[in-house]
């Protein structure tokens, strides 16, 4: 029993040290090891089949809308990074170099990509003459580097692992359609997959990617009322192609420059997942994204027949299209127990000498502990019962403390007290003005995370200035 | 007809020029572009959807074999790369190296990773204790960087894909036995998939990986006489582990170093896809890897119902799980059947007004050309047997064609007349001496490829210096 104190005991309670618990939930549910690169991270089979479910389960979606993958070369020459002004002045500061080839110095430098649209305009450049080569529609899977100083895992680090979408299209229309659709792809992926409700909007200039017309994001609450910016899609319009001479001849045979988007999810959204969903026994895994959904536990394992039918279970839970595992290891069914909850397993399958006599199984489930006892013959319907319900019940609940997590700011004291006493996101007007967002940041530490699709007018002043408000805003804290 | 023509006349015949036949199918079947970082090439959506399909399969076979993936960092800083002499010797070389982050120069280089062996022994350091926790049987699907000097798309760039698979075991044999498995794994995917066979064997010293106890490798042969060794498996022994103090308790609560092996497979495969089944129009892919099956061409698309029924036969084709596409474009079919060649699409399928009306379609082979009138209700029973016959058939010609390019040399004259005149492997007795694979290589360009496992004496004596032989060696020009 001391053992199975030990593992609990290790994580800092949520209430006490948020950061705190972040960091223990992320280590002993074993996602992420620390690397000797400071900020690069290592991610453990658990953390890695996370990010591979999502992989799957997005590209499908994806290609569903015509996206083709593609694989980019790693690195960007100066002189490439340069040719967009605005894109350069956004991401050299934050770039790694390589400079020495072997032993050789190289005349150039190149950066090791932050993203890659100007690898893409160069393709595209290529490739794209006529009408009938568009739209190009085009992504990759890969890792990129920004020289972050403060990091954490998934949240925040000098590598990580995203997907880049790089489309080009004819009209800026065009263009416009499948930034909002990707966005869409986005936010019902977080919604039914993940189980995190997200506000749809567009960013403010201020907070928009560099060198895009417009950026919309997908925002997420975290637990401690902090926001999550978990996907974002950009509007490039013509910019980079006219930085890059991107053209083709439309019908007319008359030469247009084509219009650009991209957009990105990255393993941040596994941060998402643990500050939505996790609770101080550690990781709370979505049905739909658990790399095991169900494990089988033995007890007493060491009685006649405890193991080959705890075996016939997983058999059977796997034949009805389930990821089931048994821990038949020698630790003790309350150590089994406190791993199985740690690393978010959503439901446990709990069977002894006396359930084998009686022909049930118990089944408990990760989020709420709700534990039924089962006949066995109704094992796969029953499990796969309560698998749904939970992923419904995970998502009912992120919803309603999002929707408890909202207030509404009338005037500066409200939005001020708001942001001190209320975690979650503050709704208010904003008069358009970048001068307002960086005092309600310089006093409040909250940014404007995004001008919501949904509009609504709550009043008809900015919050800051007191000028006529052109827009609601969701601010917030954010990591 | 002019365009048509265009297609097909834009590759040099095989026969005329190997290595720009080559270089021209790589271009016009859209496999790869090239991009402006000197030896990073692109992979285009056709070459990126090949990669995938291996990506698919493989993965799919190392998880059977308990295989679990995991995410290592891109970056290797330059104390730990040479904490293993022999490895950092071989590797040190052709490393790019990062000096700068952001404007900051760095207080110890970065090396982009060439392997991760020195990562992947940090993290064994690290998770590995007790008995309990071995094996671990890690991969990661990442690209790795080599500054090579001469650079050839797949079959040798600065930046490639692949996959590392990096094992820490108990004991000597247990490392053996996963070294050998993974070599099996690769040979099996190579001949039931890729339909290219394969020679399974050690590698010389000489030949073998940096820091390597011993080194497997499989060899297949180009359709010009050159070696491609096309997949490798290393068994490091505790080497590594005594390097960077990698221990477990044992059973006896003993410290002992662990045994390691790697293993990988690349995007290199793709060239030997490209070089062992290609023809004078273009790629020839195996079915089972082909991203796209079956290629529906439409004849007189204009005329009523065509495109209907055409698009009718796509649908049905896909229930019955083929990977197939209707091409609607507005080119000429003459055209579209030399596209459907040049990407290598194994089967298409052609259907007009005159077919719709007498209820039949016609099927085209890829690699033979031969040509079936079908019923329109056996279409999916003929595609899928003409299919499996074009696998099974690609493999029987790779098979014969490596067959008929085996020379054997008993006299050193021997030796150097079929280097010289008959392309492809010569079998020669070798004494051991790396002298005389140096020799051998000064002379004649030919390099000892692998010490078979099925070992035949076809001489006393070592084909180069007369001194007793130890073991047949498999020698030839290689990419």
């Amino acid at each position: 029993m001391a053992k199975e104190k030990k593992l609990v005991e290790a994580i800092t309670p949520m209430a006490e040290d948020f950061a705190q618990w972040y960091t223990d939930v992320v280590k002993k549910a074993e996602l992420v090891e620390y690397s000797s690169v400071r900020g690069c991270m290592i991610l453990r089979p658990d953390g890695y089949a996370i990010w591979e479910n999502i992989m799957h389960q997005l590209d499908a979606r994806f290609k569903e809308t015509g996206v083709e993958n593609v694989s980019m070369p790693l690195f960007i020459p100066e002189s490439l990074l340069q040719k967009e002004k605005d894109h350069v002045e956004g991401f050299a500061p934050e770039v790694a170099w390589v400079t020495y080839g072997g032993n050789e110095k190289l005349e150039e430098r190149l950066c090791v990509r932050p993203t890659s649209e100007t690898l893409f305009c160069e393709l595209y450049k290529k490739i794209v003459q006529s009408h009938r080569d568009l739209p190009k529609n085009y992504n990759q899977w890969c890792s990129v580097v920004r020289w972050e100083k403060t990091t954490r895992p998934f949240l925040r680090s000098v590598e990580f692992l995203w997907q880049e979408g790089h489309t080009a299209h004819a009209t800026y229309e065009d263009a416009e359609e499948r930034t909002i659709m990707m966005l869409n792809v986005y936010a019902d992926f977080c919604e039914n997959v993940l189980a995190i409700p997200v506000i749809k909007g567009r960013k403010t200039d201020k907070e928009k990617f560099a060198g895009a017309l417009a950026t919309y994001t997908i925002e997420a609450l975290m637990h401690d009322g902090k926001a999550l910016q978990s996907g974002t899609s950009h509007n490039f319009g013509d910019g980079f192609a006219r930085a890059f001479g991107i053209q083709y001849s439309d019908k007319d045979n008359q030469l247009q420059y084509v219009h650009q988007t991209s957009w990105g999810m990255s393993t941040r959204i596994i941060g998402a997942i643990i500050m939505v969903h996790g609770d101080d026994s550690g990781l709370v895994l979505p049905p739909r994204i658990a790399p095991t959904q169900i494990m089988v536990i033995p007890i007493a394992q060491h009685k006649e027949g405890v193991l080959e039918k705890a075996e016939e279970l997983r058999s059977e839970l796997k034949e009805a299209g389930f990821k089931v595992k048994v821990d038949d290891s020698d630790k003790s069914p309350g150590w089994k127990f406190s791993e199985q909850e740690m690393r978010g397993i959503p439901l446990r399958v709990e069977i002894g000498p006396k359930d084998i006599e009686a022909g049930q199984c118990v089944l408990v489930r990760r989020d709420t502990r709700e534990k039924r006892v089962v006949a066995l013959n109704e094992l796969t319907q029953v499990a796969g019962e309560m698998l749904e319900q939970m992923q419904n019940d995970m998502y009912a609940r992120a919803k309603a403390f999002m929707d408890s997590h909202m207030t509404e700011a009338r005037t500066y004291d409200e939005f001020k007290d708001a942001v001190a006493n209320k975690p979650g996101f503050v709704e208010a007007m904003w008069c358009g003005d970048e001068a307002c967002e960086l005092k309600i940041k310089e006093d409040t530490t909250a940014t404007s995370r995004c001008m919501p699709f949904q509009q609504k007018r709550i009043s008809e002043n900015c919050v800051c200035c007191g000028k006529p408000a052109k827009s609601l805003v969701y601010w917030g804290k954010a990591y």
